[in-house]
């Protein structure tokens, strides 16, 4: 498999780690995601969106959307239940990272320390709200679990592990989150967890 | 199965929509999506995100996110594909709704056509050009193809139509996607479909 990745994304660590888990061996491809100006020439047949990551599978299909290649990756192991309704909680939780959890905090993630480029004040402080919504919710449901979904490990966790691990960096305090804290222990203290460097 | 429901949101439409596809019977709760000061009461145990559509299903489970209810509900019908890539596909296609179609298209509509409170014309364009960005994405892949995925209706069809043809209601221009505009009719002509108003 080749995999058109970015270093620097939780979206592609996600890939990355999901694929150490599973002892997945792929190439990858490194994209600029600051000079975006080659994305439709190296892209355009292979993601409608053109963003990274996107799979390459062995026999040329391609596949797009982390949170989709979590799920086709993972599927038929111990990190995607087997049961239709905690599927379907999995799915719950991949939704809210990519539409309450990631547009905020890895937005501002790579404002700040990608980018090296924030907007005004003001939107960064609209974007922190929005992010620090988002991890009082993680909060609040792990406050009484383990992880997620299914009292235990799943691609739930892998998803929204990816970026609340690094939101530090862009200037979230997480002190006030003890179960969002002991969570994130928890993720990577799992058998064959890998950084987000590797 | 109760429904926690707003009738101007096209999130809640595509539950509405499949479970009229399959017949499926459920009670509706309306909530406002303007005063949302009541959410923490109403949906707090339900959905940590706090956001309709938020399903009950009738052994008192909970299920929330759009698109994660549209899989479940849809699940063994043939609007979800048997094969596995095929299915990844689909999900492909409802993440790309949520994360680079929804935040601009169904926004905007909101701001103009539900909330009538726009924001700075500034902002309201940046909202606009991110939509287009996504209608053409959409035009450039239904250009060769009846559906998204698999050339069958399927949830993803159902997941993208929802905000596309209330785009308008947003000041959104279609007549320059063809492809777009001859998908709409493919879909609004499926057996079973009922209007966003049903």
């Amino acid at each position: 498999m080749l995999l058109y990745n970015s270093q620097v994304s939780g979206n592609c660590y996600k890939v990355r780690l999901i694929a150490a888990h599973l002892g997945l061996h792929y190439e990858r491809r490194e994209v600029d995601v600051i000079d975006r100006s080659n994305r439709r020439e190296l892209l355009g047949d292979l993601n409608p969106a053109l963003r990274v990551p996107t799979l390459v599978l062995d026999d040329g299909r391609s596949l797009a959307e982390s949170n989709a290649i979590l799920w086709y990756l993972a599927r038929g192991s111990s990190y995607l239940p087997d049961d239709e309704f905690e599927r379907a909680k999995v799915m719950q939780w991949l939704f809210f990272e990519q539409y309450s959890h990631e547009p905020y905090i890895a937005v501002v993630r790579f404002w700040v320390a990608v980018a090296k480029a924030p907007p005004s004040q003001e939107e960064l402080d609209a974007k922190r709200a929005g992010g620090y919504t988002a991890l009082q919710a993680m909060e609040r449901h792990l406050a009484e679990r383990e992880f997620l979904v299914a009292e235990r490990y799943t691609i739930a966790d892998i998803a929204l592990y990816a970026y609340t691990h690094v939101a530090q960096e862009g200037g979230f305090d997480l002190s006030g989150l003890p179960a969002v804290r002991a969570w994130l222990k928890r993720v990577a203290e799992q058998p064959g967890h890998v950084p987000i460097t590797a």
